[in-house]
Order: C-alpha cells, then sequence, then structure tokens
C-alpha cells in the first residue's frame, strides 16, 4: 500500500523531501481498527514534528493526524465498530499517521463519523475538536449544561484559525460569550461566521478593545498563537481566579510571579497528553468525538473546512505544509486521499 | 488606642523597628464592623509585607492577617453579626492590620468564630485555612462532596507548616488522599497528627520517596515552600492532566513548556485575590470560614496552634517575625493581647 514518508528532518526551504513508498498493510491487534483513509487534514503539529530530529529507531516517518475513513479491519476485542462503518479520528503519536492508504488505530481514539458530513468536511474537525473540547472542560472545567456557563466569557486569541473556529462554536453551543482576535476582513468576517459574539482587532492593544465594547476583563482565555507574545496581556485581560490555556509553545521562559495578584491558573493543553501517556480515561477521545458529530448532525456544528487539495501525493503535501506554515490559514485544510472520489 | 507600626521597610539584621502609637479608633463605615483584637497570628506574609518599600502616601504600616475578636460596633448594612459577636478573619490589604486593639473590617470576610475553641486557638486557622479552600476548591476544583474525591491523591509540599498543617486536615476531611514532606523526627509527627495518609522524606529524590509506596504520581501537587527548587519535581510527579498549584513566589523565570506534555495546570494562589480585586464573589472568604469552623466545633478539624506568645508588644511581635524567618516553624504561632485575659 501507498505511504508518504519522510526519511529525514527538513524545513521547507530544504525543498519537497517528501517521498512516496510502498509499505505492507498492516494487521490491526487487540483492540484496534484497520482504516481505510479517505481523506486527511493538515495541522500545524504536522509542520513541528516534519522538523523534528529522527531518533536511532526511527527509518521513516509518516505524518498526518486528522483523518476520516472506512474501517477495512476489526482486530479482537472490538465490538462497537463494524467493517465499513465510516470513522472520524486524530490518533496517536505511537501510531503512524493518516498519510497513507490504510491506517491502525487504537479504537478508543476513534467515533463514528457525522452522517451528515462528507468524508472531506469531517476530516476538519477532529484534532481541532479534540483540543477544543479538552481545553474548555478539562482544563476551563466549564459545565456540561449551558445554563451554568451563562454571563462567561471566552476570549481566543487568533479565531479564525482550526483551533479557533471550533473552539467558537462548540463555546457558544455551551452557553459561553464568545470574543476572538483578528485583523483581516476575511479573517474577521470569517470568526463571524463562526459564531463569534465580538472580534477584536488584535493589531490595536486588546485592553483598549476590549473597553471599547464596555468590557474589562474575561473569565477563560484560549491562546492559540504566539503565546510569549500575549503571556502578559493575557494575565491582564483575565478576570481574578481566572484561567489561561495555550496551545502554542514558548520560546522563552516566562515569569511565573505574574500569575499571582490575581491567582491565575495557566495549562499548556497538548491534544496527545492522553494517547502519550495511556492514561486510563484515554476514551474520552472518543466521547469527546461522539458529541462533536451529534452536535454536527443536529445542525450545532459546522465544519471549518475551507481548502481541499485534491490526491495524496509528496506534491499535494509539500503544498499543503506550505500553506500551514504562510500561518495565513483560515479555518482547515484537507487532502482527499483518490483525486477522483466524490468527496 | 494601642497600635504597633513600622515607619520604614526593614530586614531582621536592621533590629527591632517596630514602635507602639497612640491612634484614633476608627468608626465603622457601610458594610464594616469595629472588632476588638483579642488573639491574632502571625504568618509569612507579614514578614514579606515588613520588607516591602513603602509608597508615598504610606506613613506607617500596621500588620497582621489573621484574628480573633468581639464585635465592638457595626456599621450601618450589617445585619448578619451584633456587638459582642466573637469573630474570625483573615482581613485585607486595604485595611489596616490586626497588630492593633481595634481593627475595621469588611464583613464579607469574616464568620463567627468555632465556639469549641479559645481564641488562641481559632486564631490560627483563618488565613491558612482561607489559603487551603481556596486551593482545593478554587484551583483544584475538588467536589464539595468527599465521596466524589475518593481515589484522588494530594501532594503538599511542607506538610508541618501552618498552610500545609490546615490543608492536610480539609483534604482529608473532604476524601483525598494526602501525602506531604517533612523531614525532620518532630515535623514528620506533626504531619502525622494533622492527618498524612504517608509522609515522604524531602531530603530524599520524591519519586523514589512515592515509588517506595508503589506510588508514581498524583493527581494534585500543592507547593508551600521554594517553588522554584520543586518546579520541574512537582512536573514529573503529577498525573497528565494533573493540578499544581503554588503559595510561593519564584526567583526566577522557569520554562512553561515543560507542562505541555502532560497537559499540566498551574496556578499562583494568592489569598488576597479576592480582597485585593473587590470581587464580586468576596463573600466566599466568609462561606469558606464558616465551614471552617461548622467542622471545628463538630471535631472534624482541630487547631494547628504550637506556640502563643503573651501580650501585643514590640517585643513580642518581632520575635513572632524571628520565628517564623528561622523556616523552622511547626504549625502556628500567635500573640494573644492582653497579656493576662484567659485566652
Amino acid at each position: 500500500m501507498k505511504a508518504i514518508v519522510s526519511n529525514n528532518q527538513f524545513s521547507l526551504d530544504d525543498g519537497n523531501q517528501f517521498s512516496e513508498i510502498d509499505i505492507p498493510q498492516p494487521e490491526p491487534g487487540e483492540g484496534e481498527i484497520l482504516i481505510k483513509v479517505e481523506t486527511l487534514s493538515v495541522n500545524p503539529v504536522d509542520t513541528k514534528l516534519r522538523q523534528q530530529p529522527f531518533s536511532d529507531e526511527e527509518k521513516h516517518r509518516i505524518l498526518g493526524y486528522d483523518a476520516v475513513g472506512t474501517i477495512e479491519k476489526i482486530g479482537n476485542n472490538v465490538s462497537t465498530f463494524k467493517k465499513g462503518d465510516r470513522v472520524f479520528y486524530s490518533g496517536a503519536p505511537s501510531y503512524a499517521g493518516a498519510n497513507q492508504q490504510y491506517q491502525l488505530m487504537d479504537v478508543r481514539l476513534v467515533a463514528h463519523a457525522p452522517q451528515s458530513l462528507k468524508p472531506t468536511e469531517a476530516a476538519a474537525l477532529p484534532l481541532t475538536g479534540l483540543t477544543a473540547y479538552e481545553t474548555l472542560f478539562d482544563t476551563f472545567n466549564i459545565s456540561e449544561n449551558p445554563q451554568e456557563n451563562r454571563g462567561k466569557t471566552l476570549l481566543i486569541i487568533n479565531g479564525s484559525g482550526g483551533v479557533g473556529s471550533i473552539a467558537t462554536q462548540i463555546a457558544k453551543a455551551y452557553g459561553l460569550r464568545v470574543i476572538t482576535t483578528a485583523s483581516r476582513t476575511e479573517t474577521i468576517e470569517w470568526s463571524k461566521q463562526m459564531g463569534a459574539d465580538l472580534v477584536l482587532n488584535h493589531k490595536n492593544d486588546l485592553s483598549d478593545e476590549l473597553k471599547k465594547h464596555d468590557l474589562a476583563d474575561v473569565d477563560y482565555i484560549f491562546c492559540t498563537f504566539n503565546t510569549d507574545a500575549y503571556y502578559e496581556k493575557m494575565i491582564e485581560l483575565v478576570k481574578p481566579h481566572g484561567k489561561i490555556t495555550t496551545i502554542v509553545a514558548f520560546q522563552d521562559k516566562q515569569d511565573l510571579n505574574l500569575l499571582k495578584s490575581k491567582s491565575v491558573t495557566f495549562t499548556h493543553e497538548f491534544m496527545f497528553t492522553r494517547p502519550l501517556h495511556q492514561t486510563e480515561d484515554m476514551q474520552k477521545h472518543q466521547t469527546y468525538l461522539q458529541d462533536i458529530a451529534q452536535k454536527v448532525d443536529d445542525g450545532v456544528y459546522h465544519t471549518t473546512l475551507n481548502q481541499t487539495l485534491n490526491g495524496l501525493t509528496t506534491e499535494t503535501l509539500f503544498k499543503a505544509h506550505e500553506i500551514l506554515e504562510s500561518h495565513k490559514m483560515i479555518g482547515k485544510l484537507v487532502i482527499q486521499v483518490d483525486e477522483d472520489s466524490e468527496n
């Protein structure tokens, strides 16, 4: 079967170092399924992992942590899925990624795909959706009952990115007031479409921007862009006993004493924490994905898909990485594995 | 009335710079009460504030953020308390402290003192108790139902200190398993008396110490001593999606990326956050103090008092600061205002 791999770390300036190889189809073990990948999405995590040094054991690297596909084979002790089921999932660092024809996956990390979406539309959701669910429920500890979240405000730094786009919809569905940041006409418009109540211009001082709307501070801040640049400002904007979560690694060390005056809580969310550490509650990814699928089919959430590339080739994959690294991406980009399928 | 003040910042090496002055008794305003201070406790925050530079407006400084007293006068719109009621409270940075005969206080920050304790025993509890309640309920978000906290483990760095001593009791009462650190025979013994299930020797590597008890990690870590020294170790010891809170300011900047792999949550708790920022939920201090008083009278919590000094004088106050700065204090130290009262 076909797989797109890299054999060494590389930056885009090195040119396209992805290559296509033929590898044996893997067999699902206990608690695993083999999935025929139909559509996959490319995320910032792909571009970061592409540039990470290879370990000694690593022969080649198959990226891709967001996919929709149909189940081809079922391992032992898998009862909730059958052959032919269409599933969506982000995956785990311990498995080869989705940039291949067939992918193995731990069944606890997948859920049935939304029935009302095409695979391209559904593939935009798992990784960003899981990141947003973990941030809202595991780190902000918001209630599952939207009524209990009424009156609370969430600020999302970079509302029109992949994570910001779905986080806006989820937070709105669960009763929060959502304020995002953007500056270009098209990103402002997109963020409003995703449901943002207010969009602040991040080219201006965000305190001034908030004041324009008679707001002094917010309950929660979710940073999806340049944490170093926003660290002090976020602490200034959050309420006493407020919570800040980032998904973007720091470049520099920071002064944690700044958290003290307001007893601020800071979390570095990482969507792979559960599969990486094989936590007992790993199945939470399935639970969250089920809620996403249900709310999509109920018309509550909409896909964040904005761009589709056709055919899983070294060229489309390289192009996808180029687009992601431009930091201009609005919503999500997906690659349809077979050029001629009607996804 | 008598007040013990300082007129400039000073270190213990400068000698005793406290002085006794006579100032007018203040009048309670709207929502305030005037309290005749009977006993007060000295905390690390006193020694830190003593050394802070004076602001231009500051004539003299009256420290003391932990007290028991009886209500002398009631301001307007105070209905839940009456003259003669015995109350206990920590206070607020916007009020002069308890190192004086009569102290004004916002009524939302006080509660009726436990009936089963002497004033000296009760004065040991407010500041440390509030710090522990905020850490457990506002930052760790533990349940108010002990059954829901069963199976969760809290590690307290420095179990025999003032905060560690009461935090151990509160966490135990609310269903957590509590592990503390100590190294001297008397601190180990004290921490066990406070209810610690396990006491680790902090002179050894804490991972090794945990392993001796077949434990790899814990759900929550509460740091009450030298946060810089324990920062990396705490991240190593906490579970994925675990929570760490400190009450001790850092000396150095830290690498927040270390939080990422496990999606760790870090909070810098500060017990004065609510009164300092005049939050809408400031009355939570009263609610927490009421729970402390109730559980003391029910025999669930016991005083953490370990040492009493007689008479509020410049000498006793200086001595108290010396004892606190020795960092050898076990439990709590209080000062009985009138030498001859039977407290």
